[in-house]
């Protein structure tokens, strides 16, 4: 039997993403381009130069560098915040990638240890911040912190947002400890439609800001890392420590600019999307997303059904409909759940095949 | 005034390299593929799978892993030899890569210190390694030491190997003391045809090795580190620590393979164009080459001139005869110098032009 994932892979509407994750997405990119374009040579050349200037322009800041993981921007920005500072520490959310995703990179490559902010399931605050000097591992924010991580929006809890004052007070309170703060701006494009700006004036309230360009943007991989003047020039350098200053990264640097100038504006579309998916999966009994109402392209679905039958379900509408809700369902806290982050696929989506399909999943799930 | 390295990408005849690392290097392969063959994704799939077996088989290894970049590949093989043994020490040329090329990244990031072998204008032999006690940095190798690495042709000295005799010794001296063998294969295909044997003869006298696929074989970037099933496995986290375990690493992957395909056979011609061109530099007086008779595709020019009359002669080369010897000269030793490594570029360079082109060079370096 096929797996979910390969029903997925095959299925004529799937609900999320930009498309298959194939070869094409390179090679369509490649194929209007004159062959003898320079390529980029360990970080040099116009190929490079432009695109990194350009999106420290994007986003406010005096330059930028590109990196091919957002792994590696973030591990090393920690590390020069750290350095400058000398305390190896920083805070961020339980569900950060660096503490979750990176097979504990920060720490076994750094030696950088990680306060985590308030709890799993929901955004942290500035009492969480307040609360690190009564935790017994620091005495004092001034001394004992050296940055603290945002992600905008928090992936791992469907994309949640703080508000702008909220936020604001955060940031602030963390300059006046002499704390750095750093965002986690994977899906910072994605936001943005929310908070109604561009994303200079999200970046702009940070010291230094990690994009990425294959979620929302849907590139091929590539992150960008930037902040002032210096900051750059030692990213650099770490760059080259990490194994991440290769002689051409063009192919990813040309993917991401294509990508980010076809969906940088479609953004508040997306957003439509979600609002309008998540309240046809709210209205089903014993679903409910979160949020409850997107603030973003995403929304984690949670199901009070187990997940043999939340698959049995998908497979139903997936053979029936041609329709694919999800390419995977977790267990977590005793419901089933998936993610959906929406994007160009979700156009080709009739809304009478959405009726359908969700008339079909809701009988399944019944059953 | 142009640059000498802008001359040279501009020139017709370059006596070195596969041509122009433009972006055709990568469009050229995905051309003819169909765009709905599946990436890879973090390192699984198909496409990866198989590339990394073949190359697996290629070594004569259990195992391989697709790497970014050879800094990367490298610098995890020694941390995984290092924590095995519990012992942060590794011994190599003074002109390793790890040593001079990588920003001290395997002491910054690993917290791993480097002895040197020998001396840097030379190979190191088997006395060099017994010498390493004697040091008064180790007490004995057995305990001290946990890794030596080979780099087989040494790239900074011209290309120079060691014979097969020589080397299997130090080897076998190593693994009597308990010291892994691992061989940065950057160029490992380069010296096969001298070796008279296949790249799993080689490699197979190593514990652990690292190959590249942008030297001789003219790719665009990426390498592939090879050993028994754990040390991959044991990498392949390692790699996602660095950020190099990428969503989509397929344009390196493809890149990798067509190339490698492509020049996998071409080394013994390569071999050839530099046997001959190296005759002609040591024809000339006051210039000679490291090695007088090259044992790869590699070898290095020495001049006794300034450099400054130096690139001066090889603009008047580049001018009247459109053959480009080197796009930049450097001095060492109170002498100048480049280096040339021949690829298909040579071909195209007819005995005609050569024999104008290095009586021009000859005459403006007398002048």
């Amino acid at each position: 039997m096929k797996t979910l994932r390969e029903l997925y892979k095959e299925a004529r509407y799937p609900l999320a993403g930009n498309g298959p994750r194939n070869i094409g997405v390179t090679k369509k990119v490649f194929e209007p381009l004159d062959p003898e374009m320079d390529g980029d040579m360990y970080g040099t050349g116009v190929l490079m130069g432009s695109f990194e200037k350009k999106m420290a322009q994007v986003l406010g800041k005096e330059a930028a560098v590109f990196f091919p993981s957002g792994t590696m921007a973030q591990q090393v920005a920690m590390r020069i915040h750290c350095d400058r500072k000398g305390v190896n520490r920083v805070a961020y959310h339980p569900y950060c990638h660096m503490e979750i995703h990176e097979q504990d990179g920060l720490k076994e490559l750094h030696k950088i240890e990680s306060l985590l902010l308030g709890e799993e399931d929901r955004l942290f605050t500035l009492d969480d911040i307040k609360a690190l000097v009564d935790s017994e591992k620091i005495q004092s924010l001034d001394q004992d912190l050296a940055c603290i991580v945002h992600e905008l929006p928090q992936r791992e809890i469907g994309g949640q947002l703080p508000e702008l004052q909220d936020l604001g007070a955060m940031l602030a309170y963390a300059s006046d400890h002499q704390i750095v703060n750093h965002l986690d701006g994977a899906r910072l494009f994605e936001c943005l439609p929310y908070y109604k700006c561009q994303a200079k004036d999200i970046a702009g309230l940070f010291d230094t800001v990690y994009i990425s360009f294959y979620k929302g943007i849907g590139g091929v991989a590539g992150a960008v890392l930037a902040g002032d003047e210096d900051f750059v020039k030692e990213a650099k350098i770490w760059k080259r420590r990490h194994g991440g200053d290769l002689i051409c990264l063009y192919p990813y640097v040309l993917t991401s600019d294509y990508y980010y100038e076809l969906r940088k504006d479609r953004m508040a579309h997306y957003w439509e999307g979600a609002k309008k998916l998540a309240g046809m999966f709210n209205d089903i009994e014993g679903v409910t997303t979160v949020p409850e109402i997107p603030v973003t392209n995403m929304f984690h679905v949670y199901l009070d059904a187990e997940s043999e039958n939340v698959e049995k379900a998908i497979r139903k509408v997936m053979e029936e409909e041609s329709l694919a809700i999800s390419g995977y369902v977790r267990e977590k806290g005793g419901k089933s759940t998936f993610e959906i982050s929406i994007g160009d696929a979700f156009d080709a989506v009739s809304d009478d095949k959405l009726k359908a399909s969700f008339e079909l999943f809701n009988n399944a799930l019944a059953e």
